[in-house]
C-alpha cells in the first residue's frame, strides 16, 4: 500500500486560494487604533508594501504566486502528504489518517511559506530590510531564511527570556545572516522605556512587536513583517491546502475531517481554507476543526469583538475571537499557540458556523505526539501535537462506531527544538492548565469599547 | 530548471549493492582478539545474528532488501536528490552540484538505513533486545527508532558527558521508547570497574562499547548493534547510492566526482560504493573522494594495519587505516567523525587506489556549511559540512578552469542539534587542530603486532 504522496515541481500550485471570495458575508474591516474608524490601505502603508495591503482586502478567488516565490518554495515544496498507516494500526482504528508534513522546510515549519512571499512583495517596492518580533524563534528564523534567499537584510527582536533560554532558533537566525537582538533593548524608544522601568524585564511578544514596528516606521527602506493573523499571511499558507487537494486526489480519497492546530490561525487556515472553499462552492461536507490549547482557549471560551493585536495597543483593532489583549497565557510548551486573539478570517468563519473549534490539554497533546512518533517516526512540534490529539480522538470515535472516516491533518512542524519539553512530559513533570471562568472574564474587562 | 529529483515508492531499490563482488582483491579477514587467527562466523555469533554475519562475508553483488525493511524505509525514503543551483550561483562556478539529502529521516541522518536492517535481521532470529553505545546520540537515536518500529527493546549506553551536556538526542531516544543509561554505569562489570577507579569518569565511546557488548554477551535474547565500520553496515547504506544512480539518470547527468565525509565510513560508502561499482564494472571514471577532519586524519596520515576497533581491545582486529586505538581525537564538533580507524572496506579501496582521501579543518567545514545554508536553506550537520568544504574547493577549481564538472555529495544529516557549534563558529571561537607528526607516531606505537 502506498503511504507517501508526492507532487513533482511542475505540480507546485501557481495560485493561492483566497477564502474572502467565497464567504457568504465579508469579515468586518480593521479599525484605526487612534480614530476607531475603518483603517484604509494608507493607514497600513508605513509598515507594509502595497502588494500585501491589496492582498489583505482582495476578494479575488485565486491570487497568482509570483514565479520567484515558487522558485524558492521549490527548495522544499511540494511537501509530502503521508498516510499514517502504522499509527492507524497502533490505534486499532478503521479511520484512514493522512497528514501533510510542513516540517521539511529548512526552518522546520510552515512559516517560510509566508515569509518568502512577504519578503518578495516588499522587495518589489524597494524595501531592503524587514523587522519582526519572535518568541521562541520559529517565525524569526523563517523570516531570516526568506530575507537571506532574496538578498535582503533582516532584524529580529527576540523575547529576551527565549533569547537566552532557547538559543537554538536564535542560532539559526544568525546562520541565515539576520541580526537578532534580545528585547527589550536599548535600540528603540519603546525598549529603553521598558528597561528604565525594569532593567531585568524578561521581555514579551508585545514589547518585541513595539520595537520592531518602531524601527520599521522610522525608515523608508525598512518594513515590518508579521507571521500570522492577517489575511495575506493566511492567504500565503493556502499553498499547503492547494497541494493537499491534489495529493488527496492522488490517494483516491477525500477528507471527512480536516484538522489543524491554531495559535494565530495561519497553519490551520493554510491546510483548511482550500477544503472550506470546496465546501462552499462544490457542496462538499468536510468537517473542519481548529484545535487550540486549553490554556489559551481563544475560540472555545473567548468572545468575538474588536480588540488590539498586541498588548501595547499599537496595532489596528481587529474583529476577532479573543481573550482580551491583556490575557497572559501560561508558559505552555506550544509557544506558537500562546496568542490572545485569533485571525479575523478564522474567527469570522467560526462565527458563521463554517468551522468547529476544540480545546486540548497539553499533556494530552504530548501523549498523542509520543504515540504518533512511535509509529510514524517523526517527532512533532508541541503545537502540531494538539492537532494530533484531536485526530486520535476522532480515530477513537471511528473505532467505537466502526466507521472508516478519512481524516487529514496538518503536521505543521517538527519538534527538534522542543526536546526538553518531551523530557518533562516523559518525566511526568508537565502541568495542565484550565482557566477558571472568572479569570477569563477579568481579562476581557479591558476590551476596547467600539 | 528542475532542482529536485524524487523517486516514487515503487522506485525504492530492492537490493543493496555489495562492493565485495567487484573488488580486484578481497580485503583481509578480521582476526580474533585472543588467538590473532582469522575470525569465523562462530566467533561473531554471540553478538550478531547469522543473517548479518553472512552479509559480512558475502561476495554476492546484490543482496535483496527484505520487504518489511523497505516498508519502514518508505516512511522517509526514497530521499530527495537536489541540484544546488542557488549555491552554484553564489559560488560563481560552472560546476553542476547535486546533493543527496539524508537528513529527512526521522532521526535526521543516514543512520536509520542500517539500524532498521540490523534490527530486522536480529528479530528474524528471535532476538528481542538490542544494545549499543552512542556518543552525541546520532546512532543511539537511530537504533531506538528502528527497534520501536519493529517492536523490539533497545538499551543505549550513552557517553556520560554527552548524556548531560547534549541531552536532546538522549530525549529522542526516550521518545522512541528505548532505555538510555549514562556510561560508565553500575549496570555492568566494565562500568563498575571504571567507576571504582574514577567515580567522576566522563565516559568514552570505548567504555560504552564495553558495557553494551557485556550486556549482549550475557543474554540469548539480546544482541549488540554497531552503527558503522563493519561490512554489513556499509552494505545497508548503499541504498543511498542506489537511489542516487537512478536520480542522476533522471537529471540526465553523471557525476565526475562523488564526495562524502568519513568517520567510520558508512555514509561515504553508502553514496559512493554504487558509483565505484560502475567504475569497476562499466568503465566509468568518477573520482570518489572521502573527506575527513584534519583533527582525526585516519586516511590521510594513518597507517594500514590490523588494529582493534575500540580502546578497550575487546573487538576483533580489523585491517584498516588507523591512527591507533589509543588515538584520542580532540573534541571537534563533528562528533560522528572522531574515530581512530576506518571501515576495512573503505580502507582497502583506498589502498587499492580506487578512492581518494582529503582532510579538512573544522573552521573550513563550518564556513562551507554556512555558505551552503545561506543559499540552499538546509543547515547541515558539521560532519556533512566536511564534504561540503571539499565540494566548494572542487567548485572553485572549476571556476578557475572554466570546466562544468558534475559533483555529487552526500548531505548525510541536518545540524539541528549542533546549533551551539554554529554559534561558536559565528562568534569566531572555533579552534582548528592539526596534529604534529610525532604525536600521531606516538599513538601508533601501541598498534598490535600481528
Amino acid at each position: 500500500m502506498a503511504t507517501k504522496y508526492l507532487l513533482s515541481e511542475e505540480q507546485l500550485p501557481n495560485v493561492w486560494y483566497n477564502l474572502m471570495a467565497d464567504l457568504p458575508t465579508p469579515p468586518p474591516a480593521p479599525l484605526h487604533p487612534a480614530t476607531l474608524q475603518p483603517a484604509g490601505p494608507d493607514d497600513l502603508a508605513p509598515l507594509f508594501p502595497m502588494g500585501l495591503i491589496m492582498q489583505e482586502v482582495s476578494t479575488e478567488r485565486f491570487i497568482e504566486i509570483p514565479e520567484e516565490v515558487r522558485d524558492i518554495y521549490r527548495l522544499w515544496r511540494p511537501t509530502p502528504l503521508l498516510r499514517a498507516a502504522r499509527w492507524e494500526k497502533a490505534l486499532g482504528t478503521p479511520a484512514k489518517i493522512f497528514y501533510k508534513y510542513e516540517g521539511v522546510s529548512p526552518a522546520g515549519s510552515h512559516k517560510p511559506n509566508t515569509a518568502v512571499a512577504q519578503a518578495w512583495y516588499n522587495k518589489q517596492e524597494g524595501v531592503t530590510r524587514l523587522t519582526t518580533e519572535t518568541g521562541a524563534g520559529q517565525w524569526g528564523s523563517a523570516l531570516a531564511l526568506a530575507c537571506q534567499l532574496l538578498g535582503m537584510q533582516c532584524l529580529v527582536y527576540m523575547v529576551k527570556v527565549s533569547y537566552f533560554q532557547k538559543p537554538y532558533r536564535r542560532s539559526m537566525i544568525r546562520v541565515w545572516g539576520a541580526e537578532v537582538i534580545p528585547s527589550p533593548s536599548d535600540t528603540t524608544t519603546a525598549g529603553r522605556a521598558i528597561l528604565a522601568a525594569d532593567p531585568d524585564s524578561p521581555g514579551s511578544l508585545g514589547i518585541a512587536i513595539s520595537e520592531a514596528v518602531e524601527v520599521a516606521a522610522q525608515r523608508d527602506d525598512t518594513h515590518y513583517s508579521l507571521g500570522s493573523v492577517l489575511n495575506h499571511v493566511l492567504l500565503h499558507q493556502t499553498v499547503i491546502g492547494q497541494e493537499a487537494l491534489l495529493q488527496m486526489e492522488q490517494a483516491d480519497a477525500y477528507p471527512d475531517y480536516v484538522v489543524g492546530c491554531v495559535g494565530g490561525g495561519s497553519n490551520f487556515a493554510g491546510i483548511s481554507f482550500p477544503f472550506l472553499g470546496e465546501n462552499l462552492t462544490k457542496g462538499k461536507k468536510t468537517r473542519i476543526i481548529a484545535v487550540e490549547p486549553a490554556a489559551c482557549p481563544t475560540m472555545t471560551r473567548g468572545v468575538y469583538a474588536f480588540d488590539y493585536g498586541d498588548t501595547a495597543k499599537l496595532t489596528p483593532l481587529l474583529k476577532m475571537e479573543t481573550l482580551g489583549h491583556d490575557f497572559i497565557p501560561p508558559g505552555i510548551h506550544a509557544g506558537g499557540l500562546r496568542y490572545h486573539g485569533m485571525a479575523p478570517l478564522v474567527s469570522h468563519a467560526h462565527q458563521l458556523g463554517l468551522i468547529d473549534a476544540q480545546a486540548v490539554l497539553q499533556t494530552e497533546a504530548f501523549s498523542a505526539g509520543v504515540s504518533f512518533a512511535r509509529s510514524e517516526g517523526i517527532i512533532p512540534a508541541p503545537e502540531s501535537s494538539h492537532a494530533i490529539a484531536m485526530v486520535r480522538q476522532l480515530a477513537e470515535e471511528c473505532k467505537q462506531s466502526g466507521e472508516a472516516k478519512t481524516i487529514l491533518f496538518n503536521l505543521s512542524g517538527h519538534g527538534h527544538f522542543d526536546m526538553a519539553a518531551y523530557d518533562q512530559y516523559l518525566d511526568g513533570k508537565l502541568e495542565d492548565y484550565a482557566y477558571p471562568e472568572e479569570k477569563i472574564r477579568e481579562a476581557m474587562k479591558n476590551l476596547p469599547v467600539v
